[in-house]
């Protein structure tokens, strides 16, 4: 594609369309270079803007779609396939000003929102109104929820409500022409036309540009407890997992895995000790109920099933304080990583759940094989794992060169085990050449095809997830 | 568009692609020309074919492709928006004999089924071995998965378990041009490239023929217990419904509601005898849970709730007998209708659950200022109501005419209730003019291009959803 470069004069004109001043110093433009996915090369856009409301949107849209300028939109910056990465420079469109929450409606219990609203709170507006948001990525108190949407964010919670677009019924969304449209509502049943709300959801900002945002909320479980079952070894650990989900007749509402190593990045990240420390991995169970009785029998059955498959102890959190410690240690492993280990490359395979132990073995073959460290952890019951290369005493030049070999080689052993490359954070920059090589024709000319009809000037976020 | 017709040559090309010989006898052709939507005209299509495996259907399409000739794939031709009518003549695909189960995957918790399959087995099957499949239209005995997919068909248990796209995980589909390509599979979570399996559910055939289909089962709930809660009318009834959604903090799996006429007609159609059959509506209310105290304390919250809402008493349908009975009247009212009344115009509009009531007042009114005979019931829990207007003693050219102006009006007064005109049973050819009238160009652009990135020819199923 052939654009045309932001100029003097096309930037004043830029200006003219928002009210926030826009950005082209270079700390800004650093800052809006990248996202956090560790290992990509970061791109300097030309300029940053920060559009206050869905007409300042559509301005831009119709701005850059005459001048032929790329956009690239972006969230909180948080993505982990680079998204968010302005491959051919022009405008970034930072979305973090339209976060307001524009309507809670208790009614139809629904909650309406501008796409820079923060994930967590979301999740606590509707904790105090006795209401549950299903959606629950571990980057909740820094994600934003069009980002959420971007890569149809997965998270802690997926066995039981379902991924973030299950939660989506209404969008307006800015299409690449600046032209506005309205995609659902409040209604729960939609058949009018195609489903393009769900087209949208996970198309990582490709097609269009979700300016507002309508989610369905849920009766609050009045009781939930989580448990903490420690495992002599990680295969022991895995190998528990098909057996938790299909023995006990229960869906847990979260079921997830941490290895030893992930435990240990997480306990000396935040300081905090953990129960049997030195375990060779950790399950944790979460399960919720309207019944006390209920969920008693539940987190009995299911700890009584871990033990039974290996777990050295059930610990049982049953009050908010313990949860929370328990989870806050699951949701920093990315952080606590990041600050150990700053090179590595955090994968997102996602398997059939009774493939995963053959998922996990493999990857620790992978590794082996090509001395590289790694560390596992992530959505063990729905078969999601955060496999993670580690660079560690490596030298550079043998990192860049066997790192695409391992990833060659888990891609293209998760496909053999019927999972696919990404199971939330999507393909993005990060993996779009190895969807390329797992994916037939047609199925690509389609996703072309798709974006063809959206973006014809193909200026909306271009170079992520198919080269055209 | 230009469509070639099937000479005799052209004939004997097709059949030597499939094993079941072409028919073109006027009674099939005839049977092939509809589907179960009241007020459509047939057309009688050129040949019906009975595929058996994917690559029949391939072939099929790439004869069809080439030699441009109209295709109509076909489920069970219950459909509800002459989806399956064959507008442009040429050829019927009939899926019915694709009807195999391929594989029941207990440690997956998956199905693998052929699109003929009738969704009723796919439930009992689950059910067998303590699962539940989430699919629950009322048809389920007579539709078949296949066309449970096209329409994204919703149903009795939509607001707990979600439409029928909630549970398809992995699809393989042959797209016009013959190509067959694999979507999803057995995982849970996928963002590997955008998401063509929901563009798929839902799209009336329109983008592809579906072939194999990986559907997710779920733990059965261990109790269920119906309620059945006579009201003095209508009005009093429709207002208890968001109260119930809301005050109670349970979701319920059903809330589906019957007007008086639409009880006695299933009273009367199965012969059977309804306590307070003369009451001016009923509430069944269904709720499901995994223990005995959870779902009592559930149910006795619900009924209280309903009686101070008006509700007359609260019956309990607590074992599968009674159960079975009323689920059974519920489901018959389509069909006892069909039988009281053949001309009738069945809608299927959708609105958020708080604005219930002022729709079924606005359907009343629409219906007594034209003097049309209207009954009501449907999914009340989920704002999905199946408002009926009736030909009764009217003439024929006086229903003609009002008709339309009807449904205009209801369409209209739907979409300024912040609601849709289709909540389950499609756009089809039915709202396909109804759809242009109430939707952007926008949207509609991206429709239109939708379906040429997946049919450039136009060949598959023409004539449906939007003109081109």
């Amino acid at each position: 594609m052939k654009y045309n470069p932001l100029n003097m004069e096309l930037l004043e004109e830029l200006q003219l369309l928002l009210e926030i001043p826009v950005k082209y110093d270079q700390e800004t433009l650093e800052r809006y270079s990248k996202d956090e996915t560790a290992e990509l090369q970061a791109v300097i856009p030309e300029v940053v803007i920060f559009p206050l409301d869905t007409k300042e949107v559509s301005e831009v849209m119709k701005f850059a779609n005459s001048h032929l300028i790329p956009v690239t939109p972006r969230g909180a910056g948080t993505g982990l396939s680079g998204g968010a990465v302005p491959v051919f420079h022009g405008i970034v469109m930072s979305l973090e000003k339209m976060n307001r929450i524009l309507e809670f409606d208790a009614g139809n219990m629904m909650i309406t929102v501008e796409p820079g609203v923060i994930t967590g709170e979301i999740q606590k507006l509707a904790d105090r109104h006795g209401l549950v948001y299903g959606g629950d990525p571990c980057s909740s108190e820094s994600s934003s929820i069009g980002g959420n949407i971007a890569e149809n964010a997965g998270g802690n919670k997926v066995m039981k409500y379902g991924p973030t677009g299950y939660h989506v019924y209404g969008l307006e969304v800015v299409l690449p022409s600046g032209e506005v449209t309205s995609l659902g509502g409040k209604m729960i049943k939609d058949v009018s036309g195609l489903d393009l709300i769900h087209l949208m959801v996970g198309s990582e900002g490709t097609l269009g540009i979700v300016t507002k945002i309508t989610l369905r909320l849920l009766p609050k479980p009045k009781y939930s407890v989580a448990l903490l079952v420690p495992f002599p070894d990680i295969d022991t650990a895995i190998a528990a997992v098909p057996k938790l989900m299909t023995g006990a007749g229960v869906v847990p509402t979260s079921l997830e895995f941490m290895d030893g190593s992930s435990i240990k990045a997480a306990c000396s990240f935040l300081n905090i000790e953990f129960p049997y420390s030195d375990a060779g991995a950790h399950l944790i169970i979460e399960v919720e109920g309207s019944s006390k009785d209920s969920v008693f029998e539940d987190y009995v059955k299911l700890g009584e099933s871990a033990i039974e498959a290996g777990g050295l102890e059930a610990f049982v959190a049953d009050n908010r304080n313990t949860r929370e410690k328990l989870w806050k240690a699951r949701k920093s492993i990315a952080e606590a990583l990041a600050s150990v280990s700053p090179v590595h490359c955090m994968e997102d395979v996602s398997v059939p759940m009774a493939n995963i132990p053959e998922l996990i073995k493999t990857s620790e073959e992978i590794a082996l094989n090509r001395n590289l460290e790694m560390i596992a952890f992530g959505h063990a019951g729905d078969g999601n794992v955060h496999v993670t290369f580690i660079k560690g005493d490596l030298d550079d030049s043998i990192w860049n060169e066997t790192l695409p070999q391992a990833l060659n080689e888990l891609y293209s052993k998760t496909t053999e085990l019927g999972g696919c490359i990404s199971g939330e954070h999507g393909i993005g920059l990060k993996r779009k050449k190895y969807l390329a090589s797992i994916t037939d024709k047609a199925q690509l000319d389609l996703i072309r095809g798709i974006k063809k009809a959206f973006d014809p000037n193909y200026i909306l976020n271009p170079g992520k997830i198919v080269d055209i």
